[in-house]
């Protein structure tokens, strides 16, 4: 089963993608939460988002909601760790599921925050996004998870279970539900270190021998989850028809950059979807002939 | 009397920048029709303005007009004929009438040259200027595209997968590359005609029945509104912040390119009226140095 299109992010960018992709009888899926946005969620009123005055943000999210509702568009809320660009069509890494798609339109918004020390450097190389999938490179390794979400503890665990040392750093004062085998640790990471692998963790207080480190957040930098993808600062980098530097692979909203706007991100995620649309049907084409 | 903004265009993109532009506080006067956009009231049935699902164009034009009232934003319905970058401001010619602006929102739209007979008469009851977007109505039905461009080829491919039969009529003598079951007639259009609903397309030596017809044409050039303003083809040249060459000068929606969309306008609307309070912010910081 491949999709047409896979979106990525159910923030306004994801949503209007979805719809004007789903409109053009494209087979599309679209991964993020039934909340839809926790940013917008919060907000208090939204008095710039035209047809709409004096709107909260929950409000909002219902007018969203129906609309994909209405259409049919269904959220799947798997998270999609790796995005890998295989030439002819991009394989979707979520757990031990991979989706395919001939397309991409990332819709990831901007909260994933500044990369620790190293992150990025041993990408790969020690540094993961996904412990259960890489799970069985630690057997009877010490490793470590940076925690910003509740999924980040259950993955702690599985991981317990497998390596010889599980620590886990916890990036929210919320209570934390783990394993006694999982040594908690209440300090701020700095840096991940090493040779050629990672063998570091340098904490404020603290240091440990680690030879895996997890980052377990909400979103992954774009270069994490889409390796090759060109960016500028934190932002994926895209001109007008909102196309990136790898061709089929198109972003939106607040992840190519500023304005923060939900109505800016719903407008260039339409047009990343017609843009995707375009591409599709032009590659249709070229096969026909 | 200096305006901080002048907007010039009333549909989508003029709209969200008048309302973005007046939330930031600045002095704005926006030029355009009482009824908005002809355009948009004409067009039946609007699916992809992520919040308003199946609204007639009336009626989100009915939306529209409540936002800008509710923030007492008037309409200025002289026309502008000419504007001039004076260096340090910007001078708004319509007819004997001058105004100042210290920066300038261009949202002028597309405009389509001499109409067809009919054509007008017809516009939102089988006749269309976008054949991707109104694709859906034409299920098994029967289509002519009147195309002046390559970009209408694109087009007749797309319906003729949708539509039971589609005619092209090209407007131009250059090669077309058409699916194999779009049917190409050499051939002149003189009138669109039919009840309520287009039947007709009398061409110069023939007849036929359809139940839809599409004009693809691109016209007018902005240089005449704008002199010294950077085109491309018909549209004028932005960047992501919708920046023209001209400093102080933005321009967003139909005017800077397709797709042309109510959504995409409207978030280009918001960037467009953002990024020129941050260019008057800073001039003004500049002046006070």
């Amino acid at each position: 089963m491949r999709y047409d299109i896979a979106i990525i992010g159910t923030g306004p960018a994801g949503l209007s993608a979805a719809i004007n992709a789903t409109i053009r009888n494209k087979k599309v899926i679209l991964f993020g939460n039934e909340d839809l946005s926790q940013k917008l969620i919060k907000a208090p009123s939204i008095d710039n988002y035209l047809g709409f005055y004096e709107i909260s943000g929950t409000d909002l999210k219902d007018k969203f909601k129906k609309h994909i509702e209405e259409m049919n568009i269904e959220i799947t809320t798997n998270k999609v760790n790796n995005i890998y660009a295989m030439g002819d069509y991009f394989a979707l890494m979520s757990g031990d599921n991979m989706y395919e798609a001939n397309s991409v339109i990332l819709a990831t918004g901007v909260e994933y925050g500044k990369p620790i020390k190293g992150e990025e450097e041993y990408l790969g190389k020690g540094v993961g996004y996904c412990a259960t999938c890489d799970a069985p490179l630690y057997r009877d390794k010490k490793v470590a998870i940076i925690g910003y979400n509740h999924e980040a503890e259950e993955d702690a665990n599985f991981l317990s279970e497998i390596a010889s040392k599980t620590y886990f750093i916890p990036m929210h004062k919320k209570e934390v539900n783990l394993n006694d085998s999982v040594e908690i640790i209440k300090d701020y990471p700095v840096e991940i270190s090493g040779d050629i692998l990672v063998n570091k963790l340098k904490l404020r207080n603290n240091e440990i021998d680690v030879d895996g480190v997890f980052v377990m957040k909400d979103s992954a930098s774009p270069k994490a989850l889409v390796p090759g993808i060109e960016t500028e600062g934190v932002h994926i980098k895209v001109n007008l028809n909102m196309e990136t530097n790898i061709p089929g692979c198109y972003a939106c909203g607040d992840c190519v950059g500023k304005p923060y706007q939900y109505l800016k991100a719903a407008g260039q995620g339409q047009v990343a979807a017609l843009n995707a649309v375009a591409y599709l049907d032009k590659k249709k084409l070229e096969n026909r002939k």
